[in-house]
């Protein structure tokens, strides 16, 4: 193999969920594109590197000269909307229903990996919380997942002292327009455990 | 989601075998990692796409500015080896076992995708080998897919009337240090189909 090839490959097979074969077919993808191709590519990874960071307030990502879009002031300031990552804040944000604030914790709590509350931004969060004064509610949107529902316990134990906040989790159950025939059976389980009432007798 | 993360995300989804959800992903994994990786990145793709390019001979990969080195006068030159891609040489050559031509296909024929005799590198392959005078062996090592079956078997018949060249494929059967119990009932028919002699009685 050619060292220019393997160069490439090894930096592309560093990227998530990208091994060597995958790696390689990239390559190879690239070395047919035309120029105009992979100037745009090149141009946009050094934009994007050089003019977009992470909000040191809310964890999403902003342009680095502008203020950040989803602080400010026009948001509903009484509510934080807590997530793993940023890109769940954007899924939320796409949703439209949702127009309040958002705190990303960067992860999860996963004492199997070495993952404890100060390794995700967690005292951070404590720290919003503790500052702002409009705050009514915290909802807690990590994933549905063990370390998302014990993350989500943590923090709810960590506030709970903080009087006048509601911290609400997500709901959890049947996704809309999925099929009980092939349900998972913790689903299952979960969606009877949190009915709701629909007409009060 | 910001303009500058969705242009890279939309680029980097355009790859092989990479969605939209890897495509965010890669871009945080990106703007998590210093200048210095974005610098050696961005210069490895341009370099790749600027000084390597496809041997117009053979049709594997070649540094622009030097002769192939598998097109080179020490390699065995009464053999040509008919690949499907690129890599598929370079699985070949780091075999170490092979130590003649190569001519890549860069595909293979498959009717139902438009692909033809004509979009694949055969009138190449059959021109090389008018010319070279010093052919003894093709050996066909398409993969071993219905197309690439149909393939070798297109090559074998279409080289069938240039005499004194021997048409070979390479061998299918049980991979080496495979469990016959966990083998597919295909490979099996084929092991079979095309065993071996080991001892003359």
């Amino acid at each position: 193999m050619i060292p220019l090839l393997s160069e490439l490959t090894s930096l592309i097979s560093s990227f998530p969920g990208i091994g060597q074969k995958s790696a390689t077919r990239i390559a190879f993808f690239l070395l047919k594109q035309p120029n105009q191709y992979i100037h745009h590519l090149v141009s946009a990874i050094e934009n994007f590197h050089d003019h977009v960071e992470f909000c040191s307030n809310c964890g999403v990502l902003k342009n680095t000269n502008n203020d950040c879009s989803l602080c400010a002031e026009n948001r509903d300031q009484s509510v934080i909307c807590v997530v793993e990552n940023p890109s769940d804040a954007f899924t939320i944000e796409n949703s439209g229903d949702y127009h309040g604030l958002y705190h990303v914790l960067m992860g999860c709590l996963s004492p199997l990996d070495g993952i404890g509350p100060d390794q995700i931004r967690l005292p951070e969060l404590r720290s919003r919380v503790q500052k702002n004064k409009f705050i009514e509610e915290i909802i807690i949107a990590t994933n549905p997942s063990i370390e998302g529902n014990a993350t989500a316990n943590y923090i709810a134990e960590d506030l709970k002292e903080m009087k006048n906040i509601k911290i609400s989790r997500i709901a959890m159950g049947l996704a809309i327009g999925s099929q009980i025939e092939f349900a998972d059976s913790k689903v299952i389980s979960q969606s009877i455990k949190f009915r709701t009432q629909i007409i009060n007798f």
